[in-house]
Protein backbone atom coordinates (compact mmCIF):
# COMPACT_ATOMS: atom_id res chain seq x y z
CA UNK A 1 0.00 0.00 0.00
CA UNK A 2 2.75 2.68 -0.94
CA UNK A 3 1.55 2.93 -4.40
CA UNK A 4 2.09 6.41 -5.98
CA UNK A 5 1.03 7.46 -9.17
CA UNK A 6 0.79 11.23 -10.68
CA UNK A 7 -2.80 12.90 -10.46
CA UNK A 8 -3.57 9.81 -8.49
CA UNK A 9 -4.44 9.18 -5.07
CA UNK A 10 -2.28 7.03 -2.81
CA UNK A 11 -3.25 4.79 0.21
CA UNK A 12 -1.99 7.24 2.50
CA UNK A 13 -4.23 10.43 0.64
CA UNK A 14 -7.32 8.56 0.77
CA UNK A 15 -6.75 7.60 4.16
CA UNK A 16 -6.10 10.93 4.94
CA UNK A 17 -9.44 11.94 3.40
CA UNK A 18 -11.32 9.81 5.13
CA UNK A 19 -9.83 10.98 8.91
CA UNK A 20 -10.71 14.33 7.78
CA UNK A 21 -14.13 13.68 7.42
CA UNK A 22 -16.16 14.27 9.87
CA UNK A 23 -19.07 11.26 8.83
CA UNK A 24 -16.08 8.70 7.52
CA UNK A 25 -13.69 9.45 10.43
CA UNK A 26 -16.37 8.76 13.01
CA UNK A 27 -17.15 5.26 10.96
CA UNK A 28 -13.41 4.44 11.37
CA UNK A 29 -12.63 3.87 7.80
CA UNK A 30 -9.58 2.23 6.55
CA UNK A 31 -7.83 1.65 3.66
CA UNK A 32 -6.45 -1.93 3.28
CA UNK A 33 -5.06 -2.71 -0.14
CA UNK A 34 -5.83 -0.58 -3.48
CA UNK A 35 -4.53 -1.22 -7.24
CA UNK A 36 -4.92 1.59 -9.43
CA UNK A 37 -4.67 -0.74 -12.59
CA UNK A 38 -7.54 -2.77 -11.58
CA UNK A 39 -9.66 -0.25 -10.57
CA UNK A 40 -9.86 -1.91 -6.65
CA UNK A 41 -10.38 -0.73 -3.47
CA UNK A 42 -10.27 -2.40 -0.54
CA UNK A 43 -11.41 -0.90 3.12
CA UNK A 44 -12.93 -1.93 6.60
CA UNK A 45 -14.86 -0.61 8.68
CA UNK A 46 -15.00 -1.56 12.22
CA UNK A 47 -18.08 -2.13 14.86
CA UNK A 48 -18.49 0.86 17.41
CA UNK A 49 -21.55 1.13 19.66
CA UNK A 50 -22.87 3.21 17.80
CA UNK A 51 -23.62 1.27 14.58
CA UNK A 52 -25.26 -1.37 16.29
CA UNK A 53 -28.68 -2.49 14.66
CA UNK A 54 -30.37 -3.06 18.17
CA UNK A 55 -28.72 -3.60 21.51
CA UNK A 56 -26.90 -6.85 22.29
CA UNK A 57 -27.50 -8.04 18.49
CA UNK A 58 -23.64 -7.43 17.57
CA UNK A 59 -25.11 -6.28 14.19
CA UNK A 60 -24.46 -3.84 11.84
CA UNK A 61 -27.19 -1.17 11.77
CA UNK A 62 -27.83 -1.38 7.81
CA UNK A 63 -27.52 2.59 7.65
CA UNK A 64 -23.65 2.53 8.43
CA UNK A 65 -23.30 -0.23 5.46
CA UNK A 66 -24.89 2.19 2.79
CA UNK A 67 -22.63 4.60 4.05
CA UNK A 68 -19.66 2.36 3.76
CA UNK A 69 -20.37 1.32 0.28
CA UNK A 70 -21.10 4.39 -0.48
CA UNK A 71 -17.71 5.48 0.46
CA UNK A 72 -15.74 2.88 -0.72
CA UNK A 73 -17.33 2.70 -4.46
CA UNK A 74 -16.53 6.80 -4.14
CA UNK A 75 -12.98 6.46 -3.54
CA UNK A 76 -12.52 3.69 -5.94
CA UNK A 77 -13.56 6.09 -8.45
CA UNK A 78 -11.95 9.03 -7.08
CA UNK A 79 -8.62 7.65 -6.25
CA UNK A 80 -7.83 7.89 -9.86
CA UNK A 81 -9.01 11.69 -10.26
CA UNK A 82 -7.41 12.81 -7.13
CA UNK A 83 -10.74 13.20 -4.84
CA UNK A 84 -13.79 11.97 -3.37
CA UNK A 85 -16.87 12.31 -6.27
CA UNK A 86 -20.30 12.92 -6.38
CA UNK A 87 -22.30 10.26 -5.78
CA UNK A 88 -25.21 10.26 -8.24
CA UNK A 89 -27.23 7.16 -7.45
CA UNK A 90 -26.94 3.95 -5.73
CA UNK A 91 -28.65 0.53 -5.21
CA UNK A 92 -27.71 -1.49 -2.15
CA UNK A 93 -28.94 -5.43 -1.54
CA UNK A 94 -28.76 -7.02 2.17
CA UNK A 95 -28.02 -10.02 1.82
CA UNK A 96 -27.48 -11.49 5.65
CA UNK A 97 -27.42 -10.27 8.99
CA UNK A 98 -23.60 -8.74 9.41
CA UNK A 99 -22.16 -9.23 12.59
CA UNK A 100 -18.68 -9.49 14.07
CA UNK A 101 -16.00 -6.51 14.65
CA UNK A 102 -14.99 -5.41 11.26
CA UNK A 103 -16.95 -5.64 7.95
CA UNK A 104 -14.33 -5.47 4.53
CA UNK A 105 -15.71 -3.85 1.71
CA UNK A 106 -14.20 -4.00 -1.99
CA UNK A 107 -14.92 -1.81 -4.87
CA UNK A 108 -13.99 -2.50 -8.56
CA UNK A 109 -14.87 -0.17 -11.16
CA UNK A 110 -16.92 -1.36 -14.26
CA UNK A 111 -17.04 1.65 -16.15
CA UNK A 112 -14.71 4.56 -15.87
CA UNK A 113 -16.42 7.79 -17.80
CA UNK A 114 -15.73 11.20 -18.37
CA UNK A 115 -19.37 11.91 -16.90
CA UNK A 116 -19.82 8.78 -15.07
CA UNK A 117 -18.20 5.81 -13.74
CA UNK A 118 -20.12 2.71 -12.44
CA UNK A 119 -18.48 0.56 -9.55
CA UNK A 120 -19.68 -2.54 -7.85
CA UNK A 121 -19.03 -3.07 -3.83
CA UNK A 122 -19.28 -6.13 -1.91
CA UNK A 123 -18.97 -6.19 1.61
CA UNK A 124 -18.26 -9.05 3.42
CA UNK A 125 -18.48 -9.96 7.28
CA UNK A 126 -15.35 -11.66 9.27
CA UNK A 127 -16.10 -15.09 8.19
CA UNK A 128 -15.94 -13.91 4.53
CA UNK A 129 -19.62 -14.06 4.20
CA UNK A 130 -21.02 -11.72 1.70
CA UNK A 131 -23.72 -9.47 3.53
CA UNK A 132 -24.35 -6.67 1.38
CA UNK A 133 -23.79 -5.54 -2.07
CA UNK A 134 -23.92 -2.12 -3.84
CA UNK A 135 -24.16 -1.15 -7.15
CA UNK A 136 -23.49 2.81 -7.75
CA UNK A 137 -23.39 5.75 -10.56
CA UNK A 138 -20.88 8.05 -9.67
CA UNK A 139 -19.69 11.35 -11.55
CA UNK A 140 -16.21 11.07 -13.29
CA UNK A 141 -14.73 14.26 -11.72
CA UNK A 142 -14.47 15.46 -8.83
CA UNK A 143 -17.02 17.17 -6.76
CA UNK B 1 -49.79 12.69 15.89
CA UNK B 2 -51.48 10.60 18.96
CA UNK B 3 -52.96 7.94 16.86
CA UNK B 4 -53.62 4.35 18.35
CA UNK B 5 -54.67 1.33 16.13
CA UNK B 6 -54.55 -2.67 17.30
CA UNK B 7 -51.88 -4.21 16.01
CA UNK B 8 -50.27 -1.39 14.36
CA UNK B 9 -47.36 1.55 15.49
CA UNK B 10 -48.19 4.82 17.17
CA UNK B 11 -45.71 7.77 16.75
CA UNK B 12 -44.53 7.25 20.15
CA UNK B 13 -44.06 3.56 19.46
CA UNK B 14 -41.87 4.30 16.44
CA UNK B 15 -40.08 7.01 18.18
CA UNK B 16 -39.31 4.58 21.29
CA UNK B 17 -38.20 1.96 18.84
CA UNK B 18 -35.63 4.67 17.10
CA UNK B 19 -34.41 5.99 20.46
CA UNK B 20 -33.48 2.58 21.77
CA UNK B 21 -31.52 1.64 18.58
CA UNK B 22 -27.86 2.62 19.25
CA UNK B 23 -27.58 3.99 15.32
CA UNK B 24 -31.01 5.60 15.22
CA UNK B 25 -31.02 7.27 18.39
CA UNK B 26 -27.64 8.50 17.26
CA UNK B 27 -29.03 9.66 14.55
CA UNK B 28 -31.71 11.60 16.71
CA UNK B 29 -34.72 10.73 14.42
CA UNK B 30 -37.96 12.53 15.44
CA UNK B 31 -41.22 11.01 14.45
CA UNK B 32 -43.10 14.17 13.29
CA UNK B 33 -46.35 12.56 11.32
CA UNK B 34 -47.72 9.12 10.50
CA UNK B 35 -51.10 7.91 8.65
CA UNK B 36 -51.82 4.38 8.56
CA UNK B 37 -54.60 5.06 5.89
CA UNK B 38 -51.99 6.84 3.51
CA UNK B 39 -49.34 4.40 4.74
CA UNK B 40 -47.21 7.82 5.19
CA UNK B 41 -44.50 8.67 7.72
CA UNK B 42 -42.56 11.57 8.18
CA UNK B 43 -39.73 11.90 10.16
CA UNK B 44 -36.98 14.56 10.76
CA UNK B 45 -33.03 14.14 11.36
CA UNK B 46 -31.02 16.83 12.36
CA UNK B 47 -27.43 18.22 11.98
CA UNK B 48 -24.64 16.89 14.64
CA UNK B 49 -21.18 17.24 14.32
CA UNK B 50 -20.37 13.89 13.11
CA UNK B 51 -23.06 13.70 10.06
CA UNK B 52 -21.11 16.57 8.17
CA UNK B 53 -19.37 15.89 4.89
CA UNK B 54 -16.61 18.19 4.77
CA UNK B 55 -15.41 20.05 8.02
CA UNK B 56 -17.17 23.59 7.40
CA UNK B 57 -19.17 22.65 4.73
CA UNK B 58 -22.31 22.63 7.10
CA UNK B 59 -23.37 19.55 4.48
CA UNK B 60 -24.98 16.57 5.66
CA UNK B 61 -23.16 12.94 4.19
CA UNK B 62 -24.52 11.49 1.62
CA UNK B 63 -24.15 8.23 4.28
CA UNK B 64 -26.27 9.70 6.75
CA UNK B 65 -29.37 10.47 4.16
CA UNK B 66 -29.08 6.85 3.29
CA UNK B 67 -29.91 5.63 6.70
CA UNK B 68 -32.03 8.00 7.23
CA UNK B 69 -34.24 7.45 3.59
CA UNK B 70 -34.07 3.27 4.79
CA UNK B 71 -35.02 3.98 8.20
CA UNK B 72 -38.04 6.30 7.16
CA UNK B 73 -38.84 4.11 4.58
CA UNK B 74 -38.66 0.78 6.93
CA UNK B 75 -40.73 2.21 9.66
CA UNK B 76 -44.10 3.01 6.94
CA UNK B 77 -43.93 -0.84 6.53
CA UNK B 78 -43.36 -1.24 10.26
CA UNK B 79 -46.07 0.69 11.69
CA UNK B 80 -48.56 -1.43 9.63
CA UNK B 81 -46.89 -4.59 11.18
CA UNK B 82 -46.43 -3.82 14.55
CA UNK B 83 -41.93 -3.36 14.46
CA UNK B 84 -39.14 -2.86 12.20
CA UNK B 85 -38.72 -5.06 8.70
CA UNK B 86 -35.50 -6.18 7.19
CA UNK B 87 -34.64 -3.82 4.10
CA UNK B 88 -33.95 -6.38 0.91
CA UNK B 89 -32.39 -3.60 -1.32
CA UNK B 90 -32.66 0.25 -1.33
CA UNK B 91 -32.08 2.64 -4.47
CA UNK B 92 -30.85 6.41 -3.30
CA UNK B 93 -30.64 9.45 -5.85
CA UNK B 94 -28.84 12.30 -4.75
CA UNK B 95 -30.28 15.50 -6.38
CA UNK B 96 -28.23 18.72 -4.60
CA UNK B 97 -26.27 19.19 -1.40
CA UNK B 98 -27.81 18.69 1.95
CA UNK B 99 -27.81 21.87 4.06
CA UNK B 100 -29.28 23.12 7.53
CA UNK B 101 -29.83 22.15 10.40
CA UNK B 102 -32.81 19.66 10.09
CA UNK B 103 -33.99 17.36 7.06
CA UNK B 104 -37.40 16.11 6.47
CA UNK B 105 -37.87 12.76 4.82
CA UNK B 106 -41.26 11.13 4.18
CA UNK B 107 -42.38 7.83 3.50
CA UNK B 108 -45.08 6.69 0.99
CA UNK B 109 -46.00 2.65 0.93
CA UNK B 110 -46.26 2.08 -2.91
CA UNK B 111 -47.17 -1.38 -2.41
CA UNK B 112 -47.90 -3.76 0.94
CA UNK B 113 -47.65 -7.30 0.07
CA UNK B 114 -47.30 -10.36 2.48
CA UNK B 115 -44.04 -10.99 1.63
CA UNK B 116 -42.46 -7.64 -0.03
CA UNK B 117 -43.19 -4.14 0.40
CA UNK B 118 -42.33 -0.92 -2.09
CA UNK B 119 -41.92 2.25 -0.16
CA UNK B 120 -40.80 5.85 -1.89
CA UNK B 121 -39.16 8.64 0.18
CA UNK B 122 -38.44 12.14 -0.36
CA UNK B 123 -35.83 13.63 1.16
CA UNK B 124 -36.27 17.77 1.79
CA UNK B 125 -33.97 20.55 3.45
CA UNK B 126 -35.43 23.37 5.12
CA UNK B 127 -35.84 25.87 2.54
CA UNK B 128 -37.90 22.74 1.25
CA UNK B 129 -35.71 21.64 -1.88
CA UNK B 130 -35.44 18.43 -2.30
CA UNK B 131 -32.32 16.88 -1.77
CA UNK B 132 -32.77 12.71 -2.06
CA UNK B 133 -35.36 10.47 -3.20
CA UNK B 134 -34.82 7.01 -2.33
CA UNK B 135 -36.73 3.64 -3.37
CA UNK B 136 -37.21 0.72 -1.13
CA UNK B 137 -37.93 -2.58 -1.21
CA UNK B 138 -38.61 -4.43 2.42
CA UNK B 139 -39.90 -7.65 3.79
CA UNK B 140 -43.62 -7.21 4.39
CA UNK B 141 -43.34 -9.11 8.04
CA UNK B 142 -41.55 -8.21 11.28
CA UNK B 143 -37.87 -8.98 11.27
CA UNK C 1 -51.10 18.26 -27.91
CA UNK C 2 -50.46 21.29 -30.00
CA UNK C 3 -47.47 23.12 -28.21
CA UNK C 4 -44.34 24.00 -30.11
CA UNK C 5 -41.69 25.59 -28.14
CA UNK C 6 -38.29 26.59 -29.89
CA UNK C 7 -35.55 24.01 -29.48
CA UNK C 8 -38.03 21.73 -27.73
CA UNK C 9 -40.12 18.31 -29.49
CA UNK C 10 -44.18 18.60 -30.23
CA UNK C 11 -45.96 15.73 -29.26
CA UNK C 12 -46.19 15.33 -33.01
CA UNK C 13 -42.14 15.61 -33.16
CA UNK C 14 -41.83 12.72 -30.50
CA UNK C 15 -44.72 10.72 -32.17
CA UNK C 16 -42.25 10.81 -35.47
CA UNK C 17 -38.87 9.82 -33.53
CA UNK C 18 -41.12 6.39 -32.20
CA UNK C 19 -42.48 5.60 -35.16
CA UNK C 20 -39.01 5.75 -37.19
CA UNK C 21 -37.45 3.69 -34.64
CA UNK C 22 -37.64 0.27 -35.56
CA UNK C 23 -38.41 -1.26 -31.88
CA UNK C 24 -40.99 1.55 -30.68
CA UNK C 25 -41.96 1.64 -34.20
CA UNK C 26 -42.80 -1.99 -33.58
CA UNK C 27 -44.32 -1.18 -29.93
CA UNK C 28 -46.89 1.13 -31.17
CA UNK C 29 -45.94 3.74 -29.02
CA UNK C 30 -48.67 6.69 -28.86
CA UNK C 31 -48.10 10.29 -27.23
CA UNK C 32 -51.06 11.46 -25.53
CA UNK C 33 -50.11 14.61 -23.36
CA UNK C 34 -46.86 16.55 -22.70
CA UNK C 35 -46.67 19.54 -20.37
CA UNK C 36 -42.83 21.19 -21.01
CA UNK C 37 -42.97 23.13 -17.71
CA UNK C 38 -43.59 20.89 -15.55
CA UNK C 39 -41.56 18.03 -17.04
CA UNK C 40 -43.83 15.53 -17.91
CA UNK C 41 -45.31 12.77 -20.81
CA UNK C 42 -47.96 10.48 -21.23
CA UNK C 43 -47.66 7.44 -23.95
CA UNK C 44 -49.67 4.36 -24.00
CA UNK C 45 -48.53 1.15 -25.20
CA UNK C 46 -51.16 -1.28 -27.04
CA UNK C 47 -50.99 -4.78 -26.46
CA UNK C 48 -49.75 -7.18 -29.65
CA UNK C 49 -49.48 -11.06 -29.59
CA UNK C 50 -45.77 -11.14 -29.36
CA UNK C 51 -46.09 -8.95 -26.10
CA UNK C 52 -47.94 -11.44 -24.33
CA UNK C 53 -46.10 -13.02 -21.26
CA UNK C 54 -47.71 -16.50 -21.66
CA UNK C 55 -49.91 -17.54 -24.86
CA UNK C 56 -53.17 -16.61 -23.39
CA UNK C 57 -52.70 -15.10 -20.29
CA UNK C 58 -53.39 -11.61 -21.63
CA UNK C 59 -50.64 -10.19 -19.35
CA UNK C 60 -47.54 -7.84 -20.88
CA UNK C 61 -44.31 -9.20 -20.36
CA UNK C 62 -42.03 -7.48 -17.85
CA UNK C 63 -39.66 -7.22 -20.61
CA UNK C 64 -41.60 -4.63 -22.59
CA UNK C 65 -42.97 -3.07 -20.24
CA UNK C 66 -39.49 -2.41 -19.25
CA UNK C 67 -38.43 -1.44 -22.61
CA UNK C 68 -41.64 1.36 -21.97
CA UNK C 69 -40.67 2.55 -18.58
CA UNK C 70 -37.06 3.49 -20.47
CA UNK C 71 -38.76 5.02 -23.60
CA UNK C 72 -41.35 7.52 -21.78
CA UNK C 73 -38.57 8.48 -19.26
CA UNK C 74 -36.18 9.28 -22.25
CA UNK C 75 -38.75 11.59 -23.99
CA UNK C 76 -39.54 13.11 -20.82
CA UNK C 77 -36.17 14.35 -21.00
CA UNK C 78 -35.16 14.23 -24.73
CA UNK C 79 -38.46 16.69 -25.60
CA UNK C 80 -36.98 19.32 -23.64
CA UNK C 81 -33.46 19.14 -25.65
CA UNK C 82 -34.79 18.35 -28.61
CA UNK C 83 -34.01 14.31 -28.97
CA UNK C 84 -33.42 11.50 -27.16
CA UNK C 85 -30.82 10.95 -24.53
CA UNK C 86 -28.92 8.14 -23.44
CA UNK C 87 -30.28 5.78 -21.02
CA UNK C 88 -27.77 5.51 -17.78
CA UNK C 89 -29.62 3.65 -15.54
CA UNK C 90 -32.71 2.14 -14.91
CA UNK C 91 -34.68 0.30 -11.72
CA UNK C 92 -38.15 -1.01 -12.00
CA UNK C 93 -40.25 -2.14 -9.80
CA UNK C 94 -43.19 -4.49 -10.57
CA UNK C 95 -46.33 -4.53 -8.65
CA UNK C 96 -48.86 -6.59 -10.10
CA UNK C 97 -49.65 -8.47 -13.69
CA UNK C 98 -50.45 -6.30 -16.43
CA UNK C 99 -53.31 -7.00 -18.40
CA UNK C 100 -55.81 -5.40 -20.57
CA UNK C 101 -55.45 -3.72 -24.40
CA UNK C 102 -53.45 -0.84 -23.18
CA UNK C 103 -50.67 0.63 -20.82
CA UNK C 104 -50.68 3.96 -20.11
CA UNK C 105 -47.02 5.27 -18.65
CA UNK C 106 -46.47 8.53 -17.04
CA UNK C 107 -43.01 10.14 -16.81
CA UNK C 108 -41.95 13.03 -14.46
CA UNK C 109 -38.42 14.82 -14.92
CA UNK C 110 -37.42 15.53 -11.20
CA UNK C 111 -34.23 16.86 -11.56
CA UNK C 112 -33.09 18.12 -14.63
CA UNK C 113 -29.28 18.71 -14.84
CA UNK C 114 -26.75 19.51 -17.69
CA UNK C 115 -25.06 16.34 -17.43
CA UNK C 116 -27.81 13.96 -15.50
CA UNK C 117 -31.09 13.94 -15.40
CA UNK C 118 -33.76 11.65 -12.90
CA UNK C 119 -36.48 10.71 -14.31
CA UNK C 120 -39.92 8.70 -12.39
CA UNK C 121 -42.21 7.28 -14.62
CA UNK C 122 -45.24 4.98 -13.57
CA UNK C 123 -47.48 2.29 -15.70
CA UNK C 124 -51.18 1.86 -15.27
CA UNK C 125 -53.36 -0.13 -16.45
CA UNK C 126 -56.85 0.14 -17.96
CA UNK C 127 -58.40 -0.40 -14.76
CA UNK C 128 -56.18 2.63 -13.68
CA UNK C 129 -54.20 0.06 -10.99
CA UNK C 130 -50.45 0.91 -10.70
CA UNK C 131 -48.74 -1.75 -12.35
CA UNK C 132 -45.33 -0.68 -12.48
CA UNK C 133 -42.89 1.88 -11.53
CA UNK C 134 -39.53 3.17 -12.84
CA UNK C 135 -36.70 5.36 -12.25
CA UNK C 136 -34.29 6.43 -14.33
CA UNK C 137 -31.00 7.89 -14.90
CA UNK C 138 -30.59 10.14 -18.19
CA UNK C 139 -28.07 12.11 -19.79
CA UNK C 140 -28.82 15.92 -19.93
CA UNK C 141 -27.98 15.81 -23.35
CA UNK C 142 -28.88 14.59 -26.69
CA UNK C 143 -27.01 11.10 -27.64
CA UNK D 1 -26.08 -28.99 -21.96
CA UNK D 2 -27.76 -32.34 -21.01
CA UNK D 3 -27.97 -32.22 -17.34
CA UNK D 4 -31.04 -33.59 -15.45
CA UNK D 5 -31.54 -32.64 -11.67
CA UNK D 6 -35.39 -33.98 -10.25
CA UNK D 7 -37.34 -30.72 -9.84
CA UNK D 8 -34.61 -28.72 -12.13
CA UNK D 9 -34.84 -27.16 -15.36
CA UNK D 10 -32.59 -28.88 -17.90
CA UNK D 11 -31.24 -26.47 -20.78
CA UNK D 12 -33.92 -28.05 -23.22
CA UNK D 13 -36.76 -27.39 -20.28
CA UNK D 14 -35.60 -23.64 -20.25
CA UNK D 15 -35.46 -23.98 -23.64
CA UNK D 16 -38.63 -24.66 -24.60
CA UNK D 17 -40.31 -22.73 -22.02
CA UNK D 18 -38.73 -19.65 -23.86
CA UNK D 19 -39.62 -20.76 -27.43
CA UNK D 20 -43.73 -21.25 -26.15
CA UNK D 21 -43.46 -17.68 -24.77
CA UNK D 22 -44.77 -15.24 -27.13
CA UNK D 23 -42.20 -12.29 -26.03
CA UNK D 24 -39.11 -14.79 -25.71
CA UNK D 25 -40.08 -16.42 -28.59
CA UNK D 26 -40.01 -13.47 -30.45
CA UNK D 27 -36.81 -12.30 -28.64
CA UNK D 28 -35.04 -16.08 -29.95
CA UNK D 29 -33.67 -16.31 -27.35
CA UNK D 30 -30.94 -19.81 -27.00
CA UNK D 31 -29.52 -21.17 -24.19
CA UNK D 32 -26.24 -21.75 -24.15
CA UNK D 33 -24.57 -22.99 -21.06
CA UNK D 34 -26.17 -23.41 -17.69
CA UNK D 35 -24.61 -24.86 -14.06
CA UNK D 36 -26.70 -25.75 -11.25
CA UNK D 37 -24.38 -25.93 -8.97
CA UNK D 38 -22.77 -22.73 -9.58
CA UNK D 39 -26.44 -20.85 -9.75
CA UNK D 40 -25.26 -19.73 -13.30
CA UNK D 41 -27.10 -20.00 -17.08
CA UNK D 42 -25.77 -17.82 -20.52
CA UNK D 43 -28.23 -17.47 -23.48
CA UNK D 44 -27.81 -15.76 -26.43
CA UNK D 45 -30.22 -12.99 -28.03
CA UNK D 46 -29.30 -12.66 -32.22
CA UNK D 47 -30.41 -9.41 -33.69
CA UNK D 48 -33.65 -8.81 -35.59
CA UNK D 49 -34.75 -5.53 -38.08
CA UNK D 50 -37.47 -4.77 -34.84
CA UNK D 51 -34.85 -5.00 -32.02
CA UNK D 52 -32.78 -2.00 -33.97
CA UNK D 53 -32.57 1.44 -31.85
CA UNK D 54 -32.39 3.45 -34.80
CA UNK D 55 -32.93 2.43 -38.52
CA UNK D 56 -28.79 1.32 -39.77
CA UNK D 57 -27.15 2.34 -36.70
CA UNK D 58 -26.95 -1.75 -36.13
CA UNK D 59 -27.19 -1.22 -32.45
CA UNK D 60 -29.91 -3.38 -30.10
CA UNK D 61 -32.25 -1.09 -28.86
CA UNK D 62 -32.01 -0.66 -24.94
CA UNK D 63 -35.51 -2.20 -24.55
CA UNK D 64 -35.02 -5.75 -25.41
CA UNK D 65 -31.29 -5.59 -23.57
CA UNK D 66 -33.38 -4.71 -20.75
CA UNK D 67 -35.97 -7.55 -21.28
CA UNK D 68 -32.94 -9.46 -22.34
CA UNK D 69 -31.50 -9.42 -18.93
CA UNK D 70 -34.83 -9.71 -16.80
CA UNK D 71 -35.13 -13.25 -19.03
CA UNK D 72 -32.19 -14.50 -18.07
CA UNK D 73 -31.61 -13.75 -14.40
CA UNK D 74 -35.45 -14.57 -13.84
CA UNK D 75 -34.43 -18.51 -15.31
CA UNK D 76 -31.39 -18.47 -13.38
CA UNK D 77 -33.32 -18.58 -10.33
CA UNK D 78 -36.28 -20.28 -11.78
CA UNK D 79 -33.88 -23.16 -12.86
CA UNK D 80 -33.50 -24.45 -9.49
CA UNK D 81 -37.01 -24.02 -8.51
CA UNK D 82 -38.32 -25.75 -11.55
CA UNK D 83 -39.91 -22.15 -13.83
CA UNK D 84 -40.18 -19.05 -14.23
CA UNK D 85 -40.35 -16.43 -11.66
CA UNK D 86 -42.06 -13.38 -10.52
CA UNK D 87 -39.97 -10.56 -11.28
CA UNK D 88 -39.78 -8.21 -8.07
CA UNK D 89 -37.28 -5.65 -9.34
CA UNK D 90 -34.47 -4.87 -11.82
CA UNK D 91 -32.14 -2.32 -12.31
CA UNK D 92 -29.77 -1.83 -15.32
CA UNK D 93 -26.73 0.08 -16.22
CA UNK D 94 -25.92 0.82 -20.02
CA UNK D 95 -22.29 0.97 -20.47
CA UNK D 96 -21.40 1.14 -23.64
CA UNK D 97 -23.90 0.76 -26.86
CA UNK D 98 -24.37 -2.64 -28.38
CA UNK D 99 -23.62 -3.76 -31.62
CA UNK D 100 -23.57 -6.72 -33.93
CA UNK D 101 -25.53 -10.14 -34.98
CA UNK D 102 -25.58 -11.48 -31.05
CA UNK D 103 -25.36 -10.64 -27.45
CA UNK D 104 -24.59 -13.20 -24.63
CA UNK D 105 -25.91 -12.55 -21.65
CA UNK D 106 -24.28 -14.62 -18.05
CA UNK D 107 -26.69 -14.82 -15.08
CA UNK D 108 -25.45 -15.52 -11.48
CA UNK D 109 -27.63 -15.94 -8.61
CA UNK D 110 -26.02 -14.60 -5.40
CA UNK D 111 -28.69 -15.24 -2.98
CA UNK D 112 -31.15 -17.91 -3.23
CA UNK D 113 -33.72 -17.62 -0.56
CA UNK D 114 -37.09 -18.95 0.52
CA UNK D 115 -39.06 -15.78 -0.58
CA UNK D 116 -36.70 -13.71 -2.83
CA UNK D 117 -34.06 -13.83 -5.20
CA UNK D 118 -30.84 -11.95 -5.92
CA UNK D 119 -29.37 -12.13 -9.66
CA UNK D 120 -26.74 -10.44 -11.29
CA UNK D 121 -26.79 -10.46 -15.36
CA UNK D 122 -23.94 -9.10 -17.81
CA UNK D 123 -24.21 -8.57 -21.19
CA UNK D 124 -21.52 -8.66 -23.49
CA UNK D 125 -21.16 -8.32 -27.56
CA UNK D 126 -19.60 -10.05 -29.89
CA UNK D 127 -16.27 -8.42 -29.59
CA UNK D 128 -16.79 -10.11 -25.43
CA UNK D 129 -17.31 -6.12 -24.56
CA UNK D 130 -19.34 -5.38 -21.62
CA UNK D 131 -22.65 -3.84 -22.80
CA UNK D 132 -24.75 -3.83 -19.79
CA UNK D 133 -25.33 -5.03 -16.48
CA UNK D 134 -28.34 -6.10 -14.37
CA UNK D 135 -29.03 -6.64 -10.77
CA UNK D 136 -32.34 -8.19 -9.96
CA UNK D 137 -34.85 -9.32 -7.11
CA UNK D 138 -37.02 -12.05 -7.71
CA UNK D 139 -39.44 -13.95 -5.76
CA UNK D 140 -37.76 -17.64 -4.80
CA UNK D 141 -40.55 -19.87 -6.05
CA UNK D 142 -42.75 -20.49 -9.25
CA UNK D 143 -45.26 -17.23 -9.83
Amino acid sequence: VSETVPGKLSAAEIQATFDSSPFLGFLRLRVVALDHDAGTLTVTMPMRPELERRQGTGQFHGGPIAAFIDSVGDYAVGMAVGGGVPTINLRIDYLRPAVGSTLTGTARVRRAGRTVALVDVEVFDESQALVAVGRGTYSGQRG
